[in-house]
């Protein structure tokens, strides 16, 4: 199966560029047209041990195939340390500038006086995304994510993709610019959806040196979908997934006590919502609904191999 | 019974400075020379979810009637969050120079730029004294540690004490006599024994600005205690305790998870360590033995009141 997917790949390098240009990122990557390939993402790897203890059950036991790791978090070393004795693992750098929730905190791996515009008034990263809009320059973002890039290199783990933690990169387009250079600059694929390219190509003049991997959708639960309930929601995005490379990003942790403390007040995104996540993700209905569907797991660290070599 | 012990604590002041230096430290207190005095002292809030749980806990339902609080860690919001809404719980500070677990860590709350020495090659602070002690540059502690104790105070909790994490204070004559100044930069009691004051005494000329609140004993269980019994160790030292003003010094915490994994490798001080020393202290026993044996608890804001007004 690979050797044919190989083959592939490398004819598709012999075709001129205008036929490459046309074709699918499915196609690019070796696939049939039609095919409906999937990225099951666990965010926030990192965050806690709840989120750490559970993500990595998910992607030994169940459908979760790929991650992001939050490097600024308390949790850190215990993913240097499960990427240590799991070198296949898929996982890539969730870049952080929010410290969301109230009464568990995190900050900037940087020199803090060196990135002040990042820091709130207690010197944490803010709790809120309007924050980073208003206040984060530039130049010290592009200093504190490479700072979180590379300490996650240097600490051995094999990256490979970079997302975003809140969507922050999407805020502005100097923050959606620099998302696309840290791509190029560590040879990384970054998770970008067509409506955000989109979005972003109306600002855009020169779109040339920006080429990203974009994907189909990415797909994540807003709080309707909670509501209404999350085994509903997951179901029918994997019933109605179209042709395309997709991603859905969850978060897999667990109802317990860490995790109720530092969702305190929060519905969305809470330690409920996580455990649904988690469920979901190691069920054999979630097994099942794949199989029937004809939806194909791919991870960040193939796309990286067949299109950043 | 208050308003005879500050009749007696007003006498006091009147007394010529001979005599008062004669008194006992439990009879500058305003009790009597045979009194048996104890602080019951829950180490490292702010360190985990499970140890500030388990703490607030022990100081509501329990016998422990002081604590102290390591900044530099992720769980401090909580610690700020809880000393809000308890304004009477007797809080210090735990001067944190040491990151000891191995998948869950801290660093400085300085620009880690400017105390290069207080960290290890991965930038959080040393997992072991040693490091401390060969490495920590007197001003960048006093940087470091000022910042701890500052940062504590804007956020409004009213400190009794200091405290040192893993004794790391008592390493070197400098940092002893840097402990003692910080005490009386911020007009707070530090915790010492006679026997830490006697061997800091060997190796320094003038005490005359060192005078601090010295204790009889501060009692901690070693890992010998800990195989033998925690009730036992703990039974024996309130069955036994002499007049004057003593600490047990322990670190109530919850067996799960998180905790389980915050220790892993660690037997001395693990989970079940703190899950024991969580048992004792909230179980009727220990209150029982406090009655039998006529041990007044006093806490370190009342020491402070007394002596440093």
């Amino acid at each position: 199966m690979f050797r044919f997917f190989t083959a592939i790949f490398f004819a598709l390098l012999w075709m001129p560029a205008s036929a490459q240009s046309t074709l699918t990122l499915q196609e690019k990557l070796g696939y049939d047209k039609l095919a409906k390939l999937l990225i099951i993402h666990a965010d926030d790897l990192g965050s806690s041990q709840s989120e750490n203890a559970a993500s990595f059950y998910a992607m030994e036991n169940g459908s979760v195939n790929s991650g992001s790791i939050m490097v600024p978090c308390p949790w850190f070393e215990q993913v240097v340390d499960y990427a240590k004795t799991h070198p296949r693992a898929d996982l890539g750098i969730h870049l952080t500038l929010n410290s969301e929730w109230r009464l568990y905190k995190w900050g900037p791996v940087s020199d803090p006086g060196e990135v002040k515009s990042l820091l709130d008034k207690n010197h944490y990263f803010p709790d809120n995304l309007g924050h980073v809009a208003e206040h984060a320059k530039i130049e010290e973002v592009e200093k504190e994510l490479k700072a979180q890039i590379q300490i996650a290199l240097d600490r051995g783990i094999d990256l490979t993709h970079l997302d975003t933690h809140m969507g922050a990169m999407a805020l502005r387009p100097d923050l959606m610019r620099l998302y696309m250079k840290l791509g190029r600059d560590f040879n990384l694929p970054v998770m970008v959806s067509k409506q955000e390219w989109s979005d972003f190509s109306k600002t855009e003049k020169d779109l040339s040196e920006n080429a990203p991997v974009v994907l189909e959708n990415i797909y994540v639960a807003a709080p309707d979908d909670y509501k209404n309930g999350m085994t509903s929601y997951y179901t029918k995005i994997l019933q109605n997934l179209k042709p395309g490379v997709h991603t859905i990003l969850m978060h897999t942790g667990y109802d317990n006590d860490e995790m109720r403390s530092i969702t305190t007040g929060h519905e969305a995104y809470g330690a409920k919502w996580r455990q649904q996540d988690f469920d979901f993700f190691i069920s054999d209905l979630c097994k099942k609904l794949l199989l029937e569907n004809r939806i194909q797991l791919i991870t960040w660290g193939e796309i990286k191999e067949k299109l950043m070599p």
